[in-house]
């Protein structure tokens, strides 16, 4: 049987996950490719880890260029993470003519573009199955499965450190902060969440799920990123009385002005399959012309999970090349071709339309609820629901309300009215809604 | 851009949408594989309906052969359905050296074996992505997508109409013949409802999906297959109240003794993601070592949602073919190496092992839940709940018993000792139960 050697980049989380289920399943793999795939040498901080891992056979080194040029690698799987030096590493891979795999979603969304095109001029295959919700192969759904259709929308829970934040506070009342703590305890949330809770992780995935989605360029810098931080306790509630559930959700949608490109807190219907996603889960809804609806439910993280996309890619590498003719990719890095890459623009979030959701504190007084709807009236804003809670002193009153559609600017202009109003204290919350219908 | 000549044999639901979406995405698609993809020729009955979808340059035949044997056409699309004259069609277009797309189940359950050896001995590709779950593309997921795992089970809601059926019964609270004629006179199910209702189409469907997941020979007959047209409105209602649902589910599972395939009604928990998927809409949960529990949701029947995974094997077809080096298929056909096919047994049903639903109707008087406790416990069956319900007579009551997991043959016994009883009245309704945790 044929052995097929790779080098791995990086023995953490992922890449020990990566060892430990080549070694685990070289038999059901082999089964499926008919070849045997080994780890021949691996770059680790600490090389004991290499052996911990059961890698008993594989060179190891702290040098992760020397396996970047080790001739006997033919594969290289990138699992260091984050921008340089896996770039640097990366690019010198291709150059040496080797395929690459790789988990990074940082490296993608920010330098894809330059990846893919060293890529395809040395004919090798970049493959990057794990850098978006882990073991659900939504790369490849998106890029083969679904390449009959014109795709009209994705919106992801692709974060789940966020959605384990969520979901504690829907389910246990919990406030942001403490949730956040126990996260980080246990092992869910990083040191600094940043990250995660800011969105940056999820705006890196919702990139690359537009560009193969849309056919667009990879553009991070474009993407609109909100955080779930300021996401309060008694917005989760109150969206739950209204029958809608808070996710952090990235949503990429093609209207016919440009491409939509947004992370953000976001009310959806508890009926929607997705809202009921909970905990570290991730899912991804896509909208397609022809398929209608499809869901794509799984682990987003962790070590095994995504080391089944990461092998995923390396058996889609060896399934290639076995056929002996070819090492070029038959599917296009982005799903498109090169040639037909779209210039459509990415729409700034003032020209964006949806619903949303937007609560105040308002004097409890007669009139004050007249003012409010002639603000929202006058800019053309209809309203879906409005409830107003029990006084919060004596004074004063939670209003909720929910808005049909309307283009982000002029919800702007409207919540700067009503913050005017000597009637309100303070800010307007205003949460985004979307019915994903 | 070079084009790619089809040969639809079929325009008929499927085929209708095949020529639609080829049409409409014409562009897109040509965007995402440098090619343009016609309709050359097509079979149909009705020589008017080809104009009728827009297939205004097609040429259009009453006789099928013709299409297969037609030297313009590189890939052959078979939308005919049903075994026979598919299964000729299909093996004079291998013969022929040409490419097959089908969305045909019955013809792959029964005869996949015969065609795909074909295919093989001709080095042409064989897809049938359409013929499980319509818009999801379910068979790339698992013969590639999760290709790193050994695959533990595989549970599936694949047929829309009996995913109907089920969920009007429990949302509405109607009877199981008044909801059959309602989707009959919906389009939803067919005339003779019995593929539907009697869990034939699930069975071709989970035969597939069991081959692939476990690199075993397709075996329909071996397929443990039992419909929903025995279902009561009161079990629909009692399981609701014992926190449960009851959905047509397709499980195949490694077990260490062998390979369960069977389909049958099936009580899950609600808050499991798969329990809440309702109306005609599909869905498969796979549990894989690495991955873990993933889920594919999407529609599996229509027009489009089946033409969405129909040409998505062409273009994978395509693509391949784009390389100009080799027409062969790097994807074995069911996913593993012909010399690693598996010879593990099916198990038969007595083997298997499920929790079970129980509802009897027994006399209401003392001692009487004694007695059938006795002798689920000598049977060795242990009772994870029990419900008695108010009396439906003055005589008689009826009982509900959850039990945990037990072999079916003991479990058949314990019925047939419960049953001898004076004290029950009837036949003993069991409706098998899975935790899918």
């Amino acid at each position: 049987m044929e052995t097929i050697k790779i080098g791995l980049l990086g023995l953490g989380t992922v890449g020990g996950g990566t060892a430990t289920v080549l070694l685990r399943n070289v038999e059901e793999i082999a089964r499926r490719t008919g070849c045997k795939i080994v780890v021949d040498m691996a770059a680790a901080l600490e090389p004991d880890r290499a052996r911990e891992l059961g890698l008993t056979e594989a060179r190891v080194t702290a040098n992760a260029e020397e396996v970047v040029n080790d001739d006997a690698c033919q594969v290289i799987v990138e699992l260091i993470g984050g921008y340089e030096p896996a770039r640097t590493l990366v690019l010198q891979a291709i150059a040496n003519g080797k395929h690459v795999v790789t988990a990074n979603k940082a490296l993608i969304a920010m330098y894809g573009q330059e990846i893919f095109k060293a890529a395809q001029e040395k004919k090798v295959i970049v493959a990057y199955e794990a850098a978006v919700a882990g073991g659900i192969p939504i790369i490849k759904t998106i890029r083969e499965g679904l390449s009959a259709n014109k795709i009209q929308w994705v919106a992801g829970i692709i974060n789940g450190t966020g959605n384990f934040i969520l979901t504690e506070m829907r389910d246990r009342g919990r406030d942001f902060d403490e949730v956040l703590k126990e996260a980080q305890a246990l092992g869910y949330a990083e040191a600094d969440p940043t990250f995660d809770i800011e969105g940056i992780d999820a705006a890196h995935k919702l990139t690359i799920l537009a560009s193969i989605s849309f056919g667009i360029p990879l553009q991070f810098d474009a993407c609109y990123t909100e955080g779930i931080s300021k996401v309060k306790q008694e917005d989760v509630a109150y969206a739950g009385e209204l029958g809608y559930r808070i996710k952090h959700l990235g949503i990429a949608r093609y209207s016919g002005d440009g491409i939509e490109m947004r992370v953000h807190p976001t009310l959806i219907p508890e009926k929607r399959l997705i809202a009921n996603v909970d905990g570290v889960m991730n899912a991804v809804l896509v909208m397609a012309d022809a398929a209608g609806p499809t869901l794509y439910y799984g682990a987003g993280a962790g070590d095994e999970p995504t080391a089944s996309a990461v092998i995923a890619d390396i058996i889609h590498v060896v399934r290639g090349c076995r056929l002996g003719s070819s090492s070029e990719n038959s599917i296009p890095a982005l799903g498109f071709q090169e040639d037909s890459i779209s210039c459509m623009p990415i729409l700034p979030m003032a020209e964006i339309k949806t619903s949303y959701y937007l609560r105040m504190l308002a004097a409890d007084r007669p009139g004050v609820m007249a003012d409010v709807t002639a603000i929202l009236g006058h800019a053309g804003i209809s309203i879906e629901a409005m409830l107003q809670k029990d006084p919060v002193d004596e004074q004063q009153a939670q209003i909720i309300i929910l808005t049909h559609r309307i283009k982000e600017q002029q919800m702007d202009q409207a919540i700067k009215e009503i913050e005017a109003l000597d009637s309100i204290t303070g800010e307007v919350t205003r949460i985004r809604m979307e019915p994903l219908g």
